[in-house]
């Protein structure tokens, strides 16, 4: 069992009408001067925005806003937000959406409190030293990056999609009603519920000497969203379905299936980066579209975890060797994703990358060879490449 | 599902040889003197103290010291600790121990940073607006103090055991070596188990419309610590059962395994603190001796939860009606306390109050007629004394 840290300081505020007293809430951080955060028309069209405005005024906070934050979110906006936090003097950013959102906020957050180019941090040069102290409205439940330590932003300077952890910008708090999800397209639903369960996927499929307790919550996290993502399949205004989803999109982030783990793998995600980078899809999607390739490529270095997966959140039939056990359950989690219309290739994914840009995903992702990826197996730009290449179809 | 609030902002840090760079990790936190606090010899025999000091002194903080910490910890050594921080300028506080110590620090901490007497807040007689910071270096898996918001502390004069919980009191750091917890007697760790259990058990038996990613974890996380105590009966050395029941500790208390439920019974708590008010029983002995009675007491009431818990948490099989499972149950609970040598009468805990002990209990209990507790079925002071009754062998 290794060691860990366990540091999750947000204060989630759950439920129907947890929204409401917004206001009150930023209040208590002492601020002068707020940037709301959002992304496109839906939280506008909502009304959810104007009811945030009201809340602050009520308040008597001062704020400014950004809006036009995309899925992947641009570096060239998250430059935008440092000069109008600089200029208007904001002191804490208020991010309404999901992760993309969220995780724009947390960008402007290390640019404004600290010197040079805020994207320095993903390139991995050097580490930020503070973060704006960032509150969130969560409408979206998948990335949950309202309670983790990381963001990802993509730079349109080479499309490259990089992330920066640090405890620095994990949000102050976290108000969360599920109430809020429900108008999401059903396609974004299922992505987030891909997402959530590759948070917690990505920890348990490791080569660490785990602790049971977190396989138990990890296992029970796993099963819990596959239920209620098939709800919500048919019965999209499920409250309660709505509601376990999104708090298992917080836990699975924010560390906890993580503890006593060797830090997880990882080589999806990271994968599935440079896609998002290259060609904008859905961060769930092109995480289902990528999985089945990656397992079925490192599962011989890990079978034994993965036989575990298959029986215990899969609920396969443990069937000769572990091997044979391990490839029941990678088949069954495809099926699920092909039961909530999620693609399980890059070709379900809208996308046919040219030997050439595969071969270019494999060099970015590999840092142009500087960089292995993963750790049940550790992969080089030629993993990734057969990788790629195995999920075309 | 109701709403809830989830905030755990203690940094926990987790493994073999994790205090070993306690010093820096107080520096952190920018103070000036801190206040050394501990119980009996057992943390000074083992050289832990010593150690400590010495990592205080590399990292050149100043410390007074404030042992003597006693189980069901005492009021006047509370007040003791106040009146050491303010002529000594304290302004941090270390717990070394487990619940007791940091129950302890927690009062110590609201006292010097409140004016009045600390006592009030137990007394529920008003709310403290501050608490002094507190740090841990657990020795003891049990009470979860380390990660929660509460804190117990028993008043000599009338020998009543009171908590008060805010957010104010939890802890800023916890540093958790199950190695430290492998010197406790035998007793004492079954004592802790239980305790641990409890606090899961107090959120899951109760009257709401639950949360099946709580519900499930919570299982889990009881079925996990019943394993481990297993092991730990033969095995008491055995480093990952140890950091397994130590992990569930914290989990059990910071308030996960209650989230979306209604918060919980928490009538077998407040009736063994007026055990360990009047008897000064170890915490979990007195809970194990009491569950059962409380348990049959208030069954009809929640059949159907009660019979969740024997199928998913003691592996009973569905038998007859929900009531039948759910009296199969507490069976298997009790035998479970039995086969780790913990009561489950209040004769075997080694207590034999009499008629007139027995109503006092139920008087100090119902805060002489004023409250009632529990959930489940809400218990005036004849109900109270009922359960103590039943209790009795």
């Amino acid at each position: 069992m290794n060691q860990f840290q366990y540091y999750t300081p947000t204060k989630v505020i759950f439920g129907k009408g947890t929204e409401e007293n917004m206001g009150a809430l930023v209040q208590e951080y002492g601020c002068k001067k707020v940037l709301v955060h959002y992304g496109g028309g839906s939280v506008k069209r909502s009304g959810l925005l104007d009811r945030i405005y009201q809340s602050l005024d009520v308040a008597g906070i001062a704020y400014v806003s950004l809006g036009k934050v995309v899925p992947n979110p641009h570096l060239s906006l998250v430059y935008e937000g440092i000069e109008l936090c600089k200029r208007e003097g904001v002191d804490f950013i208020l991010a309404v959406g999901g992760g993309s959102v969220i995780d724009s906020a947390k960008a402007i957050g290390y640019g404004v409190t600290n010197e040079g180019d805020v994207w320095d941090f993903y390139e991995k040069k050097r580490n930020a030293s503070a973060c704006l102290p960032v509150g969130v409205i969560l409408t979206i439940a998948a990335a949950g990056s309202e309670m983790s330590d990381s963001s990802v932003i993509t730079n349109e300077n080479g499309w490259v999609k990089r992330g920066y952890s640090s405890n620095y910008c994990r949000p102050k708090f976290a108000i969360m009603n599920p109430e809020l999800t429900m108008t999401l397209p059903q396609y974004q639903t299922m992505s987030g519920c891909v997402d959530i369960m590759m948070h917690t996927m990505e920890r348990y499929l490791n080569h660490a000497d785990n602790m049971e307790l977190t396989d138990g919550i990890s296992e029970h996290l796993l099963r819990t969203v596959m239920k209620n993502a098939k709800i919500l399949l048919n019965d999209p205004e499920n409250y309660d379905a709505r509601a376990e989803v999104m708090w298992a999109g917080s836990l699975s982030h924010n560390g906890l299936t993580g503890c006593g783990t060797d830090g997880g793998d990882w080589a999806s995600h990271q994968l599935e980066h440079e896609l998002g980078g290259m060609f904008d899809v859905a961060h769930g999607a092109g995480l289902a579209a990528i999985w089945g390739s990656w397992a079925r490529y490192v599962v011989d270095a890990g079978a034994e975890r993965f036989a575990q997966f298959a029986v215990n959140v899969m609920g396969v039939k443990a069937a000769g060797d572990g091997m044979q056990t391990a490839l029941l359950g990678i088949e069954a989690m495809e099926d699920f994703y092909r039961f909530i219309h999620m693609p399980v290739s890059m070709k379900e994914l809208g996308i046919e990358p040219t030997e050439e840009q595969m071969k270019e995903l494999a060099r970015k992702c590999s840092f142009w060879g500087r960089r292995t990826i993963g750790c049940v197996k550790v992969l080089e730009e030629e993993d990734m490449y057969q990788i790629y290449k195995k999920a075309c179809n």
